[in-house]
């Protein structure tokens, strides 16, 4: 079966479907559409990072994308939790590309009301800005340090304090909370610091439902942290654009598949054009691959971890990536499963290199498990 | 000056100052009471992470007590994030020393209340379950699947879906939110997806605080996931004991000192006895201490993360942990800093083996930097 047409289960032609983390107007819907054009692939919105890997393992889509880590926040450590498989559910999905997304985040809700009488409805237009913003600030300030602090949560620290890179365009001194994902409010600490301190941020499962329950708030209160194509679907005002505390903002994306189905090359765009294996030599080979690798090793015996990470110096494999998470499977606390990204392709690898690699470290680790096999779609 | 002997800004000789993440009765309080007892220190609450490091950098107290990982739920970033020290302000920092806390969390808030007429009042004790808590939890199943998905926060997913370790011993139908820490949050998964799913969680700074905003709301419908200190502390009702996913739930925390005073020997209690450096033999010294250090490596250099991790092994010290955040220094996304723990001290090392490995890593790294070095409190 082609990977770009399959028979549905009325036995009619269809086309792949592709599962990602919603709801419509996602950062990862928007990563998907940029790898799977919509006219050879259908899209399909579901609403947890479980979901994807559950839909993708059980055959309901044939690729799923899960955002993976943001080069401002770090990683996504509810999907590293799912690549941890604890309760090995997820035996057959392993990742066949990468995807970047540059991220803009926009403070999105509704432009102040008029307020009710006695007061004079306050008139404003994008250009015009009726209140300074920093003595909005200002004021947020004074009033958050009167109320005592520890109320905010951690998310709205800033653990390197520094100016907000943009400035509301309305007035928003009318917002008393913020709906968001976790990730895209450690993404703009120092707009959230700068302009909404002490300010209530409530943690939602993803930057579209943000959106929606700030468009339910009748009293336009709320206000969300989301993408401006989100606002634009729901009818949003945009408040301030691009509040992200870097302006390269990027979320790496991975993409599931169930099985290697002979790792043919993917009928997929990728960002940069790839080559033949035989017109590439293997350096090159290397260096225009990634896999990712998980493993764990012996409990009481740290040393360990050093002989794993040195298969991949021995093997002449660069690490790229390196993080770790609590294993939760072993007897006792503190033991971590560790997940590397290193050059090279485990099938496409004329020399062998990556295969003595992960023999090499499936015998000194207690457990190990490739992950997956990919383009590098971006220089590191 | 004697560490555990001051002269106060009124030339009054006090106690060593420790400050801690606040409120009081927090978790980082009982692992600060554990280690510094309350009749030889000044133990002072501070608001935030940032403010632990800020008020021992400026010498405003001695110690600084800061969570750093957890055994089910991972590293805290935010105390990474200050570790990283982007704006370059914790320089005098090292870690001293290392506490273990055995972490039990409560569901607390109040007993449901009696309902208004025509309702007849219900009735409980303790001892008698009014309602049967399976009915409740599907009770609250089925309005979430009714009300649709997607309202959960990532918090609330079970990465790892197994039954709750507890059951509530009163009745909770009528909790409408919870308010936590993120953290907190990550640690009872499976009670929240048992009992609590669709419930809408809040983060806030501190379980603490989180049982100071249950407190506070006059109808009864919020709860928090706090300590029973806290509980007891607020005369709040705990209405689930030890909802924690797993039994051997710790937290790891570290002692932060201003400049390394000669490296004396600390006077604070130790779970293990320590001995003196004569009676170790020297591998011995190794395991029973650790270092921690941090490194970025050069950017479009992926190799020299391998080069810095094999001065590790070529000295023989064995790594114990290794994490790593988002650098945000360099030109572009996706560079690192790296932090690892291993075994050995920086100045009890009487075959210079710590000494020659630092600086074997920063030949090889583009920065790198001691960041404590401490007696292991537990077995790995």
């Amino acid at each position: 079966m082609e990977a770009n047409e399959q028979v549905g289960p009325e036995g009619v032609s269809s086309k792949p479907v592709v599962c990602f983390l919603g709801p419509i107007s996602s950062y990862t819907h928007q990563a998907t559409m940029q790898a799977f054009p919509a006219d050879r692939f259908d899209l399909m919105p579901v609403a947890t990072i479980k979901d994807i890997f559950d839909t993708t393992q059980s055959g309901a889509a044939n690729y799923g994308v899960v955002p993976f880590e943001n080069s401002t926040n770090g990683s996504v450590v509810f999907t590293l939790d799912h690549f941890a498989d604890r309760s090995n559910s997820y035996g057959d999905l392993n990742v066949c590309r990468e995807v970047y997304l540059d991220v803009h985040h926009c403070l999105v809700g509704h432009i102040a009301p008029a307020l009710p009488s006695p007061q004079p409805p306050v008139i404003e237009t994008s250009s015009a800005p009726a209140l300074n913003p920093t003595t909005i600030a200002a004021d947020l300030r004074e009033t958050e340090e009167a109320s005592g602090s520890g109320q905010q949560t951690p998310t709205a620290q800033q653990p390197h304090p520094k100016a907000a890179r943009s400035r509301p365009s309305h007035p928003i001194s009318h917002v008393r909370r913020v709906y968001s994902h976790p990730q895209a409010f450690g993404q703009c600490t120092a707009f959230l610091g700068s302009w909404l301190r002490g300010i209530e941020t409530i943690d939602v499962s993803s930057t579209s439902r943000a959106a929606e329950l700030a468009l339910a708030d009748p009293s336009g209160e709320s206000a969300a942290i989301s993408s401006a194509v989100a606002a634009e679907l729901l009818g949003l005002d945009v408040l301030a654009r691009n509040i992200e505390d870097r302006e390269d903002n990027t979320t790496r994306f991975f993409v599931l598949r169930k099985g290697v189905e002979g790792d043919a090359p993917m009928p997929l765009k990728t960002d940069t054009e790839t080559e033949t294996e035989t017109e590439l030599d293997d350096s090159r080979l290397l260096s225009s691959t990634k896999s990712l690798l998980s493993f764990t090793v012996p409990h009481r015996s740290p040393g360990a971890l050093a002989d794993v990470l040195s298969c991949f110096r021995r093997g002449g494999l660069n690490l790229t990536s390196i993080n770790s998470r609590p294993s939760l499977t072993g007897a006792g606390p503190f033991e971590y499963v560790f997940f590397v990204e290193f050059e090279g392709h485990r099938f496409q690898d004329p020399r062998g290199r990556v295969a003595r690699v992960l023999e090499d470290v499936a015998a000194v680790a207690r457990t190990s498990r490739w992950l997956g096999s990919f383009p590098t779609s971006r220089g590191n």
